[in-house]
């Protein structure tokens, strides 16, 4: 298969998510310019193009070659109901997407106990097409209608039970709803369109991005650690290292004494740090670090 | 028709029209409280129970008898189909619900002229319902996506033509966009159940809030005047009144001296005032109003 | 009793209800400047010099002399134990200091079941002194302990009790806390030096800035409406009219028609102005009043 | 003289004057609307054009025929030495144009102590031109150096003395500065181009709005009163309004009572109206008026 | 002695020092969860539980044993005349407790010039214990009123002097105050309850939270400085270091050259790095600290 | 030359460029205190004093000696004509003084088409002895007035031409100029007085200064990247590295392996880090640098 051009045409999440997306591929290393009210992402890298696109419609135009790959989530790949390759799952959890349950919830006090009990009902739900086939599957017949939102507050007068999303559960328990059954977990995907991965220099250009994206996502939980060490108490010391960082053991030009330099997760340290001074390390000194590649 | 618990369910329109919506009832007369995050509005007059309800959405459960009546766009009811009884158009145009169109819009360059060349076009629209019907209507079949925001921002690359809102055109000749034809007009009106129209007490209730609605509206472009004239300038003066408001003319004590109080259209006054002065009249006052009810 | 200087020293609570009550004073007709950082605000009126002091402070500074008179609460009034003359209670409800309650509250599930249960207990709270003379009234004796501020969160580590404010109990269901007891229902009050009081210039002083406050306090809930009834209509639209107000009734020029002008209560409006114009009254308008002395 | 067109052009103040000035002539009648870095407000009255000028430059500009009227300060007009026709001065105190002093200030410890100690010296201002006529009238040579601003912190050494604006002097004495000689008192005024003066149409356009600005300043510091009065303290009340308001006096229908309606300055009222309750008025009532015209 | 559960109980304190506390807890490694409203945040750590309390109020309940441990004023120590055990003095000076002073204050034209002339005279402060104990020592009566703040507008009216909390004067110059003596100085300590320092676990626990405190406060104030050096140049760029900090030196594959990696005091680096350049050392890089501990 | 007391007197850019300056200076290693409104900014180097000016009035004040050094554009150094010392071009692009130009523009529609065609006309400038000296140089005698801002409005009504600043060109066009000649252009420039320059200790001073500031610059680009690279790829992974940057290669205690720390553009990472996993590097580290210097 031939390439013109070199170009990859990327689509970035629009809306409440556009802001942890741009800010994850910033440190990555790209560098992207975005005017006000532009839906075109200015990319440093000139054989990337970006476009803003509603995670919602993402997978669509994936689908059809209009765009390259993308980032959305699973549930929207769902119920788009798209033929497309998944890249990674990007789990860019302190901001941004991070897993979701889509449920159906029923008022507390409604005597619908199963998804059984849905037959005849109206059903209020942003995701109309992976509910009805989700229903169908199960040879359940039930109106299915599509919210324009604040679908929480419809039952009971407005629908009988809804499909929403969730992720803590208080928005549901807020609007005294009660959980029948989880029908879909979702997390942020890199997809890519068939054709476009059967290409081998845009799989090559998409797999470095998903590698440097990656590398940004993990030096947000790990630190660089130095410390010096005594040759006596080095081994004692590295015992006490997780097996799986190995550190960069320098030699010092003083006799005897080691420099230790280890990446580690940062959430292990508090508990870490005094059992290393008391093994005979001294000098210690945490560092960030902006990407870390295994 | 028997009529229980006088009770009246009237929709708000949730969303970027909530604010001039619930400014609106306050000018008119009802103290409402809105708690954050609930979507029951409480009116201190017990006969009424509100809900917000997003505009798109209000017809549906207006026609279906959950609600006796709502205040929407005329768009939203024709996209709905739904058959209701409009009991009047409100014009709050300074900040809300002004009269808006539906395009059809293509790029600048396109060679779609006419709503002709749509024919096996892709469309995206909000508006799929009624652009649907209004293709139909005119024998072209064309594929119409659901759009979830962002319309006029996907031609060329995501879509052929767009049906889309628009008030000034500036969002349009920004991204480039050319208008082929407006296919609706719309504005805000209030609309009822037909049921809950032929009630004898709902519709009671129903005419009386429109009757204040209005008198609210009314006030917004109008002022009181009063002025004193001498008896042998008062032919003059009047002249000079716009007819359809006549003034209460009060004899004075001092003989000789009438005290004249009108209301008037505040937009004329810039005019009026020195033509009223120089025939005659002197100390001119001005006061708001917060109701005009003819 | 003689005066020099004729100056009145008045008193304004500092802090939280600083900007309803200055807003308060300034309908009520006084110009006032309040400089950054000041504590001094200047009123237009030389005859009164002004201070910002604490509400919790204030009686103590009326009862000493060095203020002739104050706004504060009745609580505050009630902890100094202060000997000082009350001339009026202003409720000044929506923004400002509206009636409260202190309580004596416990852990919800403390054995503490009634005062009695107090004895020999640790009770944390910022009313002190009212609190020892409550309870050593009804021979209990606890240690009372001075609370900083958030009191509502010392039970049951740092106190077995507390006595505090709340309005709605929402900071006290928040904290698991149940009521014990109601000690103390407080409202604002305007308060007068004893000695002050009794000279005449000053008590004059007082009661007309007192008739003023109240003549702003009244205008918020009232509006003024003005209509046209013809003679044959006049009767029946009158006694729809509330008694408590009788309007002004002006014959106009127009032989066999009446405007009527009225203050009314603001709320009875949506119930009333259908009612008027279906008994004839036309040309209904609405305006706001500054101030009601009646 | 013959006028084309029919058009006026008005320069109104930009900058810190902008927004009080808009809302001056909002208030006196005129739909205005200003486009975000648009620097021509548009007006509802076809016949004016406006523009925003910096009030250091309007005199010229109104003097040179560019403009035929405009807004501007009494020192900037004099800084320009221009030949224009002063309409009317107008204090709008509270947001804007308030009158302002310019004086010769030197630090606290120099000196100079009076004009004459400025010979040889270096004075550092805004209003280079009207500075050095000044002086030179007074037959004392100095240097003039044109400020970009931060004036005021300019001595000791970057001048020996400056001429700047002040309100209240606080900038000056936080910048330990001593006032030497106030050159300067300004406030705002209307100003008309000499020929344009001349226009009798032009002239006529420029009184009526000149005459509706004033109204509109004139409400801000009026309200209205009614009250009713019975025959027998008609006198006494009436003795007690001032002389140059006089009010209307409605005989009420009610035998033996008037209705009082009167404009007057608010800031009496805080006197007059235990006064007037005392001497006999009942249901007193204020109300706030948009303009008043003699 | 036993120690049951193993959890140590601390203290944060709460109000203008709380975001400073949080921030440097979070850079010394431990993750906080604060809910709004909640006084209790949550540490990742699970045997720390930690409470927000007011500083005035902390000591009292350390003492007492309510708390193991907790950080508050020495101020408030004394304040207190609490029996705790400091173990540690925290410097974060930037942005929250720095080293404060209490001071007497009187009107800067006050006859009272020494501490001796406070007999019989009334002062106001927050510091109502320390004070009362610092004049009983020097044999001086007077009267000391708890003050609720706003203290320094006091005198001369409500008080004759104040003890108050200073830092740079300004706030004591700006109500004309002049200071008598200054009977106070304090900063922040890491007190712990006498009881819990006897407790093993306890203790070992809070010196390491002392040891990741003063880590991540000792990082603020160095950074890492990498060069390369030459063989020839070794000894000179070494005495340039200062003493305390020995550099990592590690011999490069590339003959004759060495990597110098140190641990240095941020502010010596304008002056050093010029130095160290005439030195011959290149390639200089200067990278950021998260935790230094020696 | 002698020098006494060892004080450099720098001059600051104040207004808009002032906080990306003070950024600058402060990533250079300088603790720097601005107090709200002093112009003193204080520097922990006590042998420098500072100072905030208008970029405009700097090389004045660097010229006549009163400041030893400054920051000001190359424009208002050319504007002063002032005889100072160039000792550094910084080019603080993301937030400051960007390079700029200075255009000669003219209303779209103007007969102006070159210089030569402004013979006769009137010009409006803040830079106006620039374009005298311009405009002589080439013979064309035109009139130049001093505008006080907004001068992009005065075409064709106050000028005919401006002489303005612009770096895209948007606020020209949107007020529909065209662009007829740069005649300058201008970056950022460290200018020293020339007897400064001869003083031997003040000249080391600047130069240590100019060293810092582009160190931090410097760093604003670059980032440091560790790596381990096995014995037989450290030939093909050194040879991906640009050659400018020479790599810290250490062998590590595990033979056969080597730790690489190099310094690198940022911007290249993007394509480089792909390459250097595939040619053998692993444990790829990102971390983030304070200063560069060579």
């Amino acid at each position: 298969m031939k390439t013109k051009n070199k170009i990859l045409k990327i689509g970035l999440p629009k809306g409440s998510l556009q802001e942890s997306t741009l800010k994850l591929f910033r440190k990555a290393g790209y560098h992207i310019t975005v005017s006000p009210r532009s839906y075109y992402p200015v990319f440093d890298d000139k054989e990337i193009e970006a476009m803003l696109i509603r995670a919602q419609e993402m997978a669509r135009y994936v689908e059809s070659g209009i765009l390259d790959c993308g980032l959305t989530g699973y549930d929207w790949i769902m119920e788009q109901a798209a033929d497309v390759k998944e890249v990674a799952e990007l789990n860019y959890a302190k901001e941004g997407l991070r897993p979701v349950k889509w449920v159906i919830a029923v008022p507390a006090d409604s005597k619908i106990k199963s998804v059984r009990d849905l037959r005849g009902k109206r059903i209020a739900t942003e995701l109309v097409g992976y509910t009805k086939r989700y229903l169908r599957a199960k040879n359940i017949k039930a109106e299915i209608d599509f919210s324009w939102g604040a679908t929480e507050v419809k039952p009971p007068h407005l629908a009988d039970a809804i499909v929403e999303l969730t992720e803590t559960g208080t928005s549901l328990r807020a609007n005294n709803l009660r959980i029948v059954e989880t029908i879909l977990e979702s997390s942020t995907r890199f997809i890519s369109n068939r054709h476009a991965w059967q290409d081998r220099w845009k799989r090559q250009k998409m797999e470095n991005i998903v590698m440097l994206l990656k590398g940004a996502l993990a030096a947000e939980e790990k630190v660089g650690i130095k410390m010096n060490v005594q040759k006596k108490d080095l081994k004692r010391v590295m015992s006490l290292l997780p097996a799986m960082h190995s550190p960069t053991i320098s030699a010092l030009s003083d006799a005897g004494w080691y420099d230790l330099d280890v990446v580690m997760d940062e959430k292990i340290l508090i508990d870490l740090i005094p059992r290393l001074k008391k093994a005979g390390a001294s000098g210690i000194v945490e560092y960030q670090l902006n990407k870390v590649i295994p």
